[in-house]
């Protein structure tokens, strides 16, 4: 529901990104001011719907009276060729926002599809698919919302809302202990804490520190596993490292409660989405 | 030289939406505030490095006087293991700026990357690699910059630097001919015109007009040839859709002068790029 | 029809800056929050409108509800005492934005009046009027159009949309040749590029090199007709600097394609429109 | 002194609009990066010196190393060829911040010179030069600097800082009286209340409300040497309406205290002034 | 009637501090989207109600079709238990903007109660309650104006508006007369002087130099009784320093015209307001 | 490390608040623009120091080379007349700043000073004092590390950091089990989840749904005694409502974990801290 707060700035200058300061030269010279036009956003390939609310604002944006009517909504699977939303209004506003809204809807539902397509590669199994920080810049608060529309989880949204000491933490407190316990003499009491562990020795210390999460980072299947009967439930435990298609499922089958997967922000394909013109 | 106007905004901003109102509550809690570090960026897969100003710019911000070793520049190749640059300064800016400097770096370089494969691939013929407006929303500055640095050139920044005429737009005006002549009517003395066309019909059509370039879009290879022949070095031809790596040596063989390719900025996957801590 | 995206921030700027931080003290104290009124932007002198979307927007960021009945609307010519707009809603809006929305119409109207004029002295000839980028800090944009809606063509809009080599880029590239050389190894395939000549040597120059455009700087009108006779229609000639209402007819009549003139943005007198309540 | 703070994200803003997202490609195509050279802001015509300080920080802002030599600082006098500033620095900031830097400096020199002329016409008498609320968008403090600088003085700086009860606010208020007697409640302690006035009659009313200034709107000289004795000096009296460089000698030798003039601020021509590269 | 435009941005920003990127996350999960309701602002405390137009754009810019029924106005007094307005509209949007409209209203209302209570006390007296500009951080335009709903004045809107020399603005001149000869000198001829007087000794000095206002600065009732006496209404006289609950009737007896209190608005105690909701 | 980001814009928009177009009139007419001068910023009343780098930072933004020598820094305790720091540098800089400064410091070190003496009357008790959400718009961030400095602990940053279950919440959900539940269901794995009760029997429901902190709100001290007891160390306990210096030694001594206290932020009186020119 908050959502238009957080990308009507965005959304404004992404069209400005676009307009430059002569606007759509090709659009204004040719297309009648008057002319009203209807156009469908079109699946090319199978997906996840993610970023339509988006797309919406940007037509919306230079035709406030554009009207809507939603095929699949945001978090629907799509069949190539569906149709997800068709357009009336202005002609121009069609073509001009066109680009910018594709620019959010094909990158948002990729990123919702890849999600999706992980999810049911391990849906046997209890681990959740989670992103990560490794987001585009200035779009973390709409990648993050694709991945829940695809069936996955998230991760930290910033360096603010949990603690997580990786390495560098640990090697420049001296230890796993050092750095735990200042981490929780500044946390606040609604903060939870996740330590890193590379090796078995290293979880063993987190787990006598009582963290709420280990991140077993790049570990192999079979010492994911032996890392898991360690934990036995004690405490949530999250795979990180060389996840992919090939992988996921073997990692899920280890037991570990979370996978994080940081290519789903950075570098999932954008799905194939089309406007087509309806005459 | 005037990158620094055009992303010092964007990189506060994406500092900010790392750091929320609590900050890096990890780093602060266990890294001394007076700790000074070294770290290097170093490449874990091969590559072209983009965006090392803005990541710079991203640690600098935290820490003014954070010094630079530059190892390898924007444009260089990389190999795996190879050190791209090494920073010295406050322990907390290295940890705390860390995502945001390799989001951006990441990112372009993989975008660099991918141009430069491309461009490998044809570079026994005289077709270029140009990027499209299919860009990330805020970044298409930095994107098509990313572009140049891996050898591609840059089609149209956005709506207004160009007169591209396409199919939704000849509909509307009800043929090639009126849809030229109003654009050339409207467009200033500095500005050129392509025209998308799908078939030969429309490319006899368009050649007539005399435009600047011609779009042949989705056009089979021995097509291509047949317009490229046809064309004869009156106007500019670029070849649009279907191209991949799998593709693109075949698209360039048909002597076309362009090669558009949208997923350089919207798909390609980001360069895998480390920060280590230097003991 | 983008207009809107392009001036909304300005217009709620520019109102902020009359309002500071205690409002309309005077209007405040004596109109009657709920009183209703009429008013009229009423043509002083002659001249051609420009602005108006502008000024109506300025009325209803304070008032949503103002009605606007248009008389004149942009781009048509007025007589001293013409009705451009009739605009009813609340007293306080009227008043409170009246100087914002002169502020904005008297200097785009002044600035189409004067290229409309102009136009008018140089009809029988092909040259068209063009304005340059000695613009008005913050309103380029609503500058270019107005000069469109005085009939003038607008030049670059910015230093990204067309190559313009003048003299010190030459001297420091050390002759014509190696600047257009570079700048066409530099510029995409959509670019023009223009070079700015002194004498007819260096027309003959840049002539060899196929540029798009000519600016033919400050010659006189004897030496302009002899530039446009030797390029024969080959390239687009521009003549630029020293046009005025005196000098204009005979620039015209040498046969150039294009007139530039700075003044039309950086010194056309503000047309003089008031605003009339109507009882 | 505070003045950077006040046109900083102004002189960014207009960078900006200048550079688009390709920035300034004729230069980064010729110029070589590392070029050092110098140039030189010379006056072509006579004028008085404005917004120096704010040239400096275009270029500064693209590089922040550049060294100037001040030859006529803000606020001097120049003739034709005089040596306003030289600046030493990267070629490529003094070519690209250019336009920047002289769409500042022309337009507010071309206010300070324009008040510093009609400054002289009268200066046998008492009476000041004021400007008035018909500033440029985005600009006014800049302008209202400029205006000082000239010679001039300041009225209102927004509709915040006094009052001014018009025409149309009497009318609305049903008299002089009530209007006067409302904002005078309605302001604070701090706050003067200037009234306008179209006849001798209405002098007189406002007169005797004991008033700050009136405004004597568009009254003839003659006119206004009466107004002048009747007030004798018990209140301010500013003179407003059809002043021009021909007129304001007459105006001020009636003995008003304040002469206001639109046209400073909305109508003066830019000083032409120029960029010469030293070699 | 202004207002909008100068706490939109700040009411979005405002939200934008709560929400975060991942948003009300308890409200998102448990509030149905569909689920539609009611709820009451209810003052705890007596007091008077400012900023209730701000706390209802706060509720509109997450659901713009909320209905609202005002119980108590703007600057209405309350008693406990009072409701001040009720809202219908998403009950998403009630639960996520409830403490961003509360911490507005309830700061603001809480200055005006604070101000009223004081003008309670001197109300036998002609002294005026005015706030200074010891204001919060981004609130001066809002609080100043809760001030004026609870009965009291305004002092300075800033720097701007007024001179008023101070004690170190006299060190620095080097007595009172140079420092009112130099600001006179520079003021515009709507600008009003005060000078801070610490002595009755400098209180004459002052006088002589025709100033507007007098601010006799921390000096006890009777000597402030000596100084008004001697001002005998020739000027403005304005206390300042030490003004409580205890000391401000003994001030306003003293005959003074002012009393500036800068609690008002830096350590006014929030009134108490909840949000109930309506079964 | 990282608060520069975080205030350097507000920072900025506070001095322009202040300084309105015209700037520092008075200071502009009577300081000399080269003199220098020194100043301190002088304790008025015992407290503790927060928001010192936000005061230096106004300073220098005014004049970059402003040096200051830190006697008391952000968190330490002063006395009355204890000198906080000493500033050296462009006088005009510091009379135009100083309001800014001040208007940040006295705030901040207000609930810097509240929340040391809360501490200060439970700390042979075990439970935390710790601010809400209840902060001023726009200075949240700041706020929240005021209250830290003075030895309190935060709360919430925002709706996104955790899962906070309140009254309406459990009545929009039909009960506390299925709002946890819902709410479980869509936070993250490092989420925490709070709930408030009113009463033992809603505090028996929380406790079986092993929620990881309950809000036992405006319960009388006997009634926090149980509820501690019934808790048992198997979540943390937070008593709200009705916190002041009276009450919270009392509600300390009932061993719950943590004290909220709303006006910590909202009603907490700045601190009197002024600024003096040294000789």
């Amino acid at each position: 529901m908050t959502a238009f707060l957080l990308f009507d700035d965005l959304v404004r200058a992404t069209l400005r990104e676009d307009l430059g300061l002569a606007g759509d030269i090709t659009t204004d010279a040719i297309v009648p001011e008057t002319l009203t036009a209807s156009a469908a956003l079109v699946a090319r390939k199978p997906g996840v719907v993610a970023g339509l609310d988006v797309a919406i604002h940007a037509f919306r944006l230079l035709d406030p009276e554009m009207s809507v009517k939603i095929g699949r909504p945001d978090g629907a699977k799509v069949a190539a060729g569906d149709t997800i939303a068709t357009f009336t209004g202005k002609g121009r506003a069609l073509l001009t926002a066109e680009r910018t809204a594709l620019n959010f809807l094909c990158r948002l539902s990729g990123i919702a599809t890849a999600t999706s397509q992980l999810c049911a590669m391990i849906q046997s199994h209890k681990a959740r698919i989670v992103c990560t920080r490794k987001t585009t810049p200035g779009l973390r608060a709409l990648e993050k919302h694709a991945v829940r529309l695809g069936g996955g989880g998230n991760h930290r949204f910033g360096l603010d809302d949990a603690v997580l000491i990786k390495d560098n933490h640990i090697a420049i407190a001296g230890g796993i202990r050092p750095a735990v316990e200042r981490a929780r003499k500044h946390a606040g009491h609604l903060t939870k804490i996740e330590v890193e562990v590379d090796t078995l020795a290293q979880l063993e210390e987190a787990f006598a520190l009582e963290v709420d999460v280990v991140l077993l980072d790049n570990m192999p299947p079979a010492m994911l596993s032996e890392a898991v009967k360690m934990i036995d439930g004690r405490c949530l435990s999250e795979a990180s490292g060389n996840v992919s298609r090939e992988t996921v499922a073997a990692i899920a089958a280890t037991g570990v409660d979370l996978i994080s997967v940081g290519w789903l922000t950075h570098s999932a394909p954008a799905l194939d989405i089309g406007l087509d013109f309806v005459a």
